[in-house]
């Protein structure tokens, strides 16, 4: 059995994502899991930087197969945790950006389909920079969430944590039209924060439709939306209720569940799946560790997903 | 931005109910905001004197505009936080009850419509004392909770946290026919404690029948039983389940969620509501703090629905 | 009033099962509320040995009467808390199941109905071997759970909490016929790991069915599945999501409710059963206390069946 | 070695206090460890009524022997858990000390020597009126306390947690001359709030004091305070720094430790005790269960000195 | 009692630090607590930003006067919250700064002496930038902490919080000579870290001096050290050992007590002191909320410090 | 600075400890950090399996150089991490501890100086068989702890974690007048418990001891007792005050403190030190994480010490 990391005892040997081995020579990687411990673009409470450490604990919990699709990302292609995106200047949102997404295109250019945990929503800014880069190309989009994360300039920046989705329809990383935004609720200060997301031709569905639309009917709608084109998914904790994931940054009150996050995450199978995120998983607010857990539990979903499609 | 403390980084500033602005003189005042930091009536853990400050501390997240109703309460009325009715002689159970009466006949004299954050449910019963006071004119209740609390002498008091709205039919300040109660459910000591529910033609809805009913059901129901009159809604955090509301003081096992009860506070829109509150609220059961974000969503909730009564 | 412990301020007095009395003397108890504080069958986080006594000490919150079936079990019959099975040699587990087996003996042999509070899973095996030790009358089985429990050996044994049903069948204490599991989800390490489960012929209702049988095509399948011989109800509180429990050796992410479980343990009645545990409660995962709770709210519910099936 | 509660594993069995023998008849019993869950007489955070249940639970971990006196109680004298001293009708703070008082007359007249575990300070007034009632004989006191409890009128009644002390000299319960008071400290609204100890002539330790004079100093001093009548020991675990205690009510930072305690309570011996308490922990305050044991550990150096006074 | 916030019950009302009214109209203002909710300056654990909201919710706990010495601020001098210094724009530290030291430079123009609570280390540059600001007269420093707090570079910055006192030096706000830093400990990644304390001629305690010296001997040196001119008294709560203030961005194990530092602080009595703070109280990181009180204990030790000054 | 895994940000990267490189090639390692994620041997309360986890992880707080002795362990030789001591088949103690020795006889036959993470103080058993094998030139010991460990058969077994020592003796691992155990205190079962220590000959230094001693003059005794043999240094974080340790087994009120342990350990500079382990960090009991930094503060002192020997 000492052989096999992925059936020792859970609670024993140093913590990589999901158990899968740690490597420095990237060659004949498929999927790259990494962490990117970052929160410097939180508008309210700090602590996602410390996600992946955690992200990385609980996974161990997680095993070789799902057992509701069968597949075993393992079997499929090679993974590997590649280690943290971290930033060597934090104190800068902008010039921190950019050094993730220095990371990430070497990611892209030894053609790793990178599945990344945050950190805050902001990171998914500079991953979409380096691994969607491509003319004409823009990817498509299914993101749950509790805010559409559309926003603009707030706390003297358009980089924070609201607004990475509104920056990547602007510098052309992802196609309006195929990008789908699910859980989406909370009060407001601005009537039409989200209005970019409607103007652009988003679909947003709010948790009031998600609640009459069913789980299936959600997910019909993003493989309409989304079609057959390339794609990211972007799984910001927040859209769970926060009872599942009370630790994160900007919690909403009223949120979908695990059970449905992952039979909607199932439901895209089929997607042409180019890379995804697990983020805002804020440990300083999670006294039991649950939503690490979740956060590992959501990853393995979208690895799935990812093997699939890098086996085809 | 600096101008407006709606829009301020939530994590700053002195923490007033939904960052509305604390107020002395209470000239002008369409809703307030009220406090009841007592908890002398509980039968079991104590702790909801510590509400206040922590629903207080957990609505600095609650923005100003209902993103599902888009109702800005305060753009339909003057919105402050009028402080806690706190108790100056909190040793004696009656004696309690009668000052905090006395706080809410001032507000009520004002012609202010008061929202309250408990506290135990021991305190709604002084505030019907002050607001429904009108001879001949008792009012109708929306009541979420997983206790109908028309229970009688337990402990040696009938004033108690399980009892207030016995004594509200009692001293004439509810009409039962016109109340409805949501929820109730848990282990019985007594298979008649809620006779009185029952008997005074109360609408009581256990949480199986919820269950078979749905939200819209309910919300349907709601209306039907408390028609077009006067009508106060009060808001037991207990009759969510305990996983959305650890922190309160008689949890019961098997509740609604905490969409279910936004999407079934926002179907009471319509009716005519004087006041309503939020209690039970216990601080000290509550490591991650989230039944103090949910207090002060459910609070937000029904300031939207008071606004509304008060602008037509 | 003082003299009906059931009737007691909540936080008052020495706890025990539902404020059953403590009994060294068993003779005329109908049925025996024990504790089995042993987690030496876990293989991945303990703490389920502190199981009984966090049960016991919430369990003061549950009353004499199930208000859904209005059956009050006191009424029905004697029920004790007859204490805790503990082991005096805990450093070996086959010895260990031994002891507590021999425990349980003694209770089945003065005809007692044992209700248990684990505890890890490994400990119905013993219960078994006490209970169902009848030539060709093997048991049916109603068994709440996240995973079928039914492996082989792992960690150089085949005693482990994850194997008891397994070892049940095998030794003829199980019919596996009869034998229905609820809730099952979760990674897997080897496909195949539950393939007793399929093979002997158990019925295995997976999460993603129950989401679409509902809980009233699970309570019809289980009466369809266990028929009218004895069986025995198995509750490990992993079967439920983690939000719900949270204190638990290995969670998994997606279970059921708490409202759903109280609904479908209701749905039983009428089954024939002889016995029944709550087991993998364990505290030290729990800040809030919540695990243990829902523990013994569906202690209560089982010893309600239990009740009833004592009573024809 | 299952016949000695004492020796059993410690998560197992019923908690009583100690593991002692709960008993309901009283007869022969020496020594009575009673509960006191009552908190009414608080001025800031409740729950003390939750501390009798914890301290029982955490007790378990204590032993039969002193290992720094060789005190072994249990050989010395019979010891007992008594239960609870429970109010039936907890609604009036006064009413409630009255019946708190009957049971400790009860607890008297049977011979019996009281160790109590609150509850908060209120508690040790009627329990002063039950075992000092003798005329012309008032008890010597050594109490350990961040706060003299001398006070007067606060919140509308004299017999808060704050004054319970004073209420006791003026009734001639305890002899001031014959008082001291170790570990006071904390910040005051009103210079003269311990007045009465000074001008009574009770013996006033501030924690700066304690400092100077260190624990065998203290030890000295008390010795010469109390003389050879008989006394009264009241451990409040505010005295304590809050980092040892973090669950009570009304923490005051920069107290003793719990080493210099127990050397302290372990230089009483030979003093003449008829009684002590532990009062003020609050369960819900004390995450890691620390306060609780640590109660139970004061408890213990009490019961040590209390069993050679009875012994002798 | 209504009159004065000061001694209502501890848990009402809106939380301002110490219950000192809010004041928007700064005239006749002595002394200015003010919170700085910012950390964008921590190199590790963030969450100080939550500091401020934390230390105002647990002043309430601090009365009017100090017992050790006598002292009541609000006797000597006019006492108010100022609110927070918060940035508009946090996401760029040295812009950051800018904003803070712009809001510290209004209350210095205004005459008023400040004590803040951060916020992490890296806001004392700022505040120092506003008060010390006159030519040839910088201030001298009392400085408890675990790190001398003068390093250089790290993460591509010189303002992290890491280095706010080497700086202060290098602008000429402080005169080296006349500084003292208490508490010095833990590992170094490089030995020179701290040169520049050394080599500019302030006298560093490390923590085993400090258990050399003694409380006494720490309060001489100081006094020898800043001398009659004016100076800064500046708490970072990690200089406490880990236990009482764990909530904290950089713990060092092995630190002083808050006896320790209450004593040290009160030594300091006749110092000429124009301002201090407490700083990194990282609330996310402390579950019992005592870290939070031993902020708002040092703050009303520096507060009674300040008034003495203020009041000559 | 990327190339240097020391000085990235403390929150980063996968946790190893002390940030030591991970090594499955054990060459050239002179100092080998070490998890025993075991805890079979408990008596009381489990969890010290998920000690190694999270001390790797605290222990990315402690930097390279030792501030007080100024020694930089890895100029002086070669440190890695090398992983867990993990145990194949963990339900049979006896068994358990043979694979761990197994695995430290690899060790010590590679010339690697061990020091190791527990797991219980059971683990410390095999350690020492594995290091110590060699006859006539049994070890000599400094051992920090509450308990003696040196007890007799309990449960049913001799092996478990109150007996190591006592079992090293017998086997001539061990010296007994080489021996020193400092902390010694709580209640006891048995007079005669510890017996085994001082009929050897071990000396044993009780609490109360230590505070007559202070820090300085156990030293002495260490030095004296010890002498210039080869020995072990076995530090329990139970020996220290369960305020600074609460996440242990078997917590003991009114242990020494972190700073005075520092100052012991750094104390034993000189002595011929061939190994050391930190035990019994029981994460699930330590909500704030200290125990796992203080434990992984201790190790770092140890590994000083260790690595001071290699350099001779």
């Amino acid at each position: 059995m000492g052989d096999d990391p992925m059936v020792r005892p859970r609670y024993t040997g140093l913590a990589s994502f999901m158990r899968a081995p740690y490597r420095e020579n990237w060659d004949e990687v498929d999927i790259g899991l990494i962490g990117v411990p970052y929160d410097g673009g939180v508008t309210n409470r700090p602590g996602a930087r410390h996600g992946p450490r955690e992200i990385r604990n609980q996974s161990s919990l997680i095993r070789r197969i799902n057992q509701a699709t069968k597949i075993c990302p393992y079997d499929l292609c090679e993974v590997a945790d590649l280690g943290d995106a971290w930033v060597e200047k934090p104190f800068e949102l902008e010039s921190a950006l950019a050094e993730i997404s220095a990371f990430y295109s070497r990611v892209h250019a030894m053609g790793i389909t990178p599945l990344s945990a945050g950190g805050d929503h902001s990171v998914t800014l500079p991953i979409l920079r380096a691994i969607a880069a491509q003319p004409d190309q823009p990817l498509g989009l299914i993101h749950f969430d509790a805010h559409c994360d559309t926003g603009d300039d707030y706390l003297g920046s358009k980089f924070h944590h609201g607004a990475p989705f509104r920056r990547a329809v602007e510098e052309g990383l992802l196609d309006p039209k195929r990008c789908i935004q699910i859980g989406i609720r909370g009060s407001l200060n601005d009537l039409d924060i989200w209005s970019f997301s409607h103007d652009s031709g988003m679909r947003v569905i709010y948790i009031e439709e998600f609640y009459e639309l069913g789980v299936q009917g959600v997910i019909d709608e993003a493989h309409r939306v989304v079609g057959a084109g390339p794609a990211y998914v972007s799984f910001d904790v927040d859209g769970l209720d926060p009872v599942y994931a009370p630790g994160t940054g900007t919690p909403e009150v009223g949120g979908f569940s695990t059970l449905e996050a992952q039979m909607m995450l199932r439901g895209l199978t089929g997607l042409n799946l180019v890379g995804g995120d697990v983020v805002e998983v804020s440990p300083p607010f999670d006294p039991s560790g649950n939503t690490a857990l979740v956060g590992a539990t959501m990853m393995f979903e979208i690895l799935c997903l990812l093997a699939e499609t890098r086996a085809i």
